[in-house]
């Protein structure tokens, strides 16, 4: 008997050279139906030959893999609405630590990387090019049979084996080739009992250095998706926030979480700025190996779907938590939208892990919330570095005042 | 005064030997209440004479216990609509690790232990044999004055404290003895306000090893419980997949999470499939001291008690997040409803934690999708064990290919 | 260009001495608007000139930033309706922990501090005294360029900048001095979006220690707050209960989480009773460092705002998961409300982590429910010390019987 996976310790009689042959034609199939499949002549190879097989297949053999009888593309979906170029490269170096990074360009990749907006309804096709060299993914992976690929993997919306981006699926891309997968929001449908693929999402890699991702993961391969359904609440600005494991915010480090320049910041992954009275939505992400909680300072929002709750005209829902601080683990994804500013007014308004351990090593950063003209009122805002520096040294550092500003005349 | 517990530093006049007379019998009770219990001639003993007690209690004197003032059923239960035998044994060891079970039958004891699956509004009987021998139970616990036995403690329905579970109730049984439990399985009630007990729950004992039973829990003391609304979604297929420490889902390591054979695979703790378009229905427990999270590829749900919206006719609730990973603590159980391979067709669908360490060592499954006549389409199938082994010594074993099914042809 | 804050690895030139001047005031302001604000001068201080700066601020100079630009009281707070006196103060140690507490006099703070419960639509004015020595305090930082100081953070409720109480905002009390915090319960509100401040929060220090006042959480700084509707389930009870890393529930270790007496127990902190039909309300919080469960033993509770479903005469909504488990993070925090001993009757129900390890440390404590008149059925009670003890020595102390009461006859 075939088995669809051999496992270590299986006995010796099936895992050994001469298991002989496979399953007739005529099994009884699964779950009572019949395997049509002809099964003839398929034997097992020896683990020393399989080895030498993987490491042929490491070489570019799987990727061709993704033409076989899986459908290609999610039932619903006959023709992609829009097509996407995606650019998976290596940026420079933090340190030791590889970084790579998913762009629309090859010039524009970063962690995280491009938001993926789509639509219920809509369906997407995305083309990979993996342009990280094979001698990085080599270095990312601890076992030599282990194939060099990256992969796109998505959570929430709808994809065929053939999109799934995993190793055991081949829906991966070898270095310097290129490979399309077709996501599908799939809508809502009262008659099908369909529940809808609106909501916050995500992306990543499920190949670089182990069959789960993991240092695909680390080094920078992930970026947010959100869903929408037709009335739902549109933002002024969405910020893509990422909680990791022994890192900040966005993979960013202490201090460097908040990159704002007091003077026209450029809104970015490290640099969270809104004006009083804009609608601002998060995308929050776990990624790695810890449990975060998300708090923001002065703001709460609703534990729904879309982060609100909406009303159109009619009363609200009375049992839906309200909430200022949820907590996340890897994997998972939510959006939280909240109107900058309401009732509290502009300022320096933290966004941190109230995990003590993490906000204290530097996972802290700021919603900076200027008033209706776009200005920051010259309270205290000179101040605001030393509470998110994070350590001892950069509290002496960020501290320094800019004269003129505050109120306080400190020579 | 007498205290309702002894503590460790009680000041000397109380813990001591002499520390003489309890409350009288005219005291005023708790809460302006009156205590008409008698209390004369309480009195406390050394700490050497109530671990020569607690001995001889763990041979069977607690056992009897559970004849006393408080209720044996809970309100509302008079007289239990079924009843059902469940015996604990000893199963063979997991190297040296202790493994126990509860079954139906001795013979098919197993961890999970049986799904109960119960109707608002029903009572049920069970009678709890425990065929673990003292030895064995002696063996798990590191303080000589535990009581020995085992208990059967159930989340979410309704139980009075003769069938808690627990050693200070003294509702658990001795090597060789017998206890029934009775749950309620309480309904909503417009009226009383009583909110149901419908839900997605567990049941697990609470005393071998310790006063929490994190021995008998290790070992395999647990099991799902569902208690289902008239009305519920009604599943085609039911798994249990329970996520512990140190160990993978269901307790199985590494690539023996999953057991499924190609041909005529048995649904099972660790062989999960279905054919595309049939309701499958996870009841996700979480045990143990780590935090984990549940995703599914390709399949999402909605984040309610039945893990659907139901419409039954009527709009779905815009509100409702839809996820495809969750997270749960040791204690949390919930319920996924998904329609196997909806919009994304057969398949070998990976069920993993997304804490990558958790995945990487192997906590890490398929859900494997069959078509609608029961086979699995000849695509990438031979080659998925790769992506679940978690090491690199199974990665390699794990590859070798049947010939014939699939697209490659790699010899 | 001056930044709004210094980073670490600043590039020299913009860190030295000699940077220059700042922006202009004609520079474009952020977000397109113009900074009308003049920063004509503004430089940064060397790093080392900067330590001393900032132990001057320590000495009290942030204290009187609280005067700037930034708003006094959130929109729609135009005048507190209430005004309460609040003392940090120092607590007896708990061996060497040092330990603070709020309190409404400075001889009843306690830690989790008094509980703060409001109306939505109500603004509360609270004065913070100071009266923790700078010795204390100075104790409690590793950083001698962090200032010195205790504050009042709030979560959900409104409040600007001023009540922030954060380091950055100048927002906190230097020892012996006072500083008032205004909070807003904004209501909701369905023409203006604003979703409404009702739920269950919680106030905590954001100073004593680091920026994110990590010693003064783990000191005992915090304590519950609930913000009510109209129309919301009025309990008979509330207790506030908080999970923290390497303590107990509230902070008390092992045995010590419950000490009710048996004849007249006092409901507080560490002593949870009710009786049989009274509404129980908890205020469950997070701290720390590590995840947590509040698991209850023979009562569950819906996951919603209040911790009920309302009916209101209205059918209940049939989507929201009852539970009697939920896992938590540090900042989180929410309410149950139970029925005390509905169905289940009068008993010991216990209360805890459900992390092995956490309960197996004693995170366990005991709802003691007693009947309608107020007294304990004369069951098992004597008990049930063992469950909670958490470990092998208390177990055989707790043990000891007081005879008579009880169906065993030890004797």
């Amino acid at each position: 008997m075939s088995s669809w996976r051999l496992v270590e310790d299986d006995p010796a009689p099936e895992a050994g050279p001469t298991s002989g042959a496979g399953p007739t034609s005529e099994a009884t199939g699964p779950l009572g139906g019949r395997t049509e499949r002809p099964r003839t002549g398929a034997r097992r190879m020896l683990v020393v030959a399989a080895t030498v097989l993987l490491t042929l297949i490491g070489a570019g053999g799987l990727a061709v893999a993704g033409t076989g009888m899986f459908a290609e593309k999610p039932e619903g979906c006959s023709k992609p609405d829009r097509s996407i170029q995606l650019y998976a490269v290596e940026l420079p170096k933090d340190g030791t630590q590889i970084r790579l990074g998913y762009g629309l360009t090859p010039q524009t990749a970063s962690y995280p990387g491009p938001l993926m907006e789509m639509m219920e309804g809509e369906c997407l096709a995305i083309t990979l090019h993996n342009q990280v060299s094979a001698e990085t993914l080599a270095a990312l992976r601890t076992d030599p049979a282990h194939p060099l690929g990256v992969s796109l993997h998505v959570h929430g919306v709808k994809y065929t084996q053939q999109s799934d981006g995993t190793v055991q699926s081949g829906s991966y891309v070898p270095p310097g080739e290129s490979r399309t997968y077709t996501w599908y929001a799939q809508p809502r449908n009262n008659r099908t009992g369909a529940q809808g693929t609106a909501g916050y999402w995500w992306y990543h890699d499920h190949v670089v250095g182990g069959p789960h991702g993991t240092q695909g993961l680390s080094s920078g391969l992930f970026g947010g998706v959100v869903v929408r359904r037709p009335g739902d609440p549109k933002p002024d600005r969405t910020y893509t926030v990422v909680f990791g494991d022994r890192q900040s915010i966005n993979l960013r480090r202490g201090a460097a979480t908040d990159t704002c320049t007091e003077v026209n910041p450029q809104p970015g992954p490290s640099c969270l700025v809104a004006r009083k009275g804009e609608r601002v939505e998060f995308v929050v992400v776990g990624i790695g190996n810890d449990m975060h909680t998300f708090h923001l300072h002065g703001h709460s929002w609703a534990d729904t779907r879309t982060g609100v709750i909406s009303n159109n005209g009619q009363p609200f829902v009375d049992s839906i938590p309200i909430i200022d601080n949820k907590t996340l683990g890897p994997g998972d994804s939510f959006g939280v939208q909240v109107v900058a500013g309401d009732s509290v007014g502009p300022g320096h308004w933290m966004l941190h892990c109230h995990m003590q351990f993490h906000s204290d090593a530097g996972m802290s950063t700021m919603l900076h919330v200027l008033d209706e003209n776009g200005n920051m009122p010259p309270g205290m805002d000179h101040q605001h570095g030393a509470s998110t520096a994070g350590t001892a040294g950069t509290a002496g550092a960020a501290s320094a005042p800019a004269a003129g500003g505050g109120q306080h005349q400190h020579n």
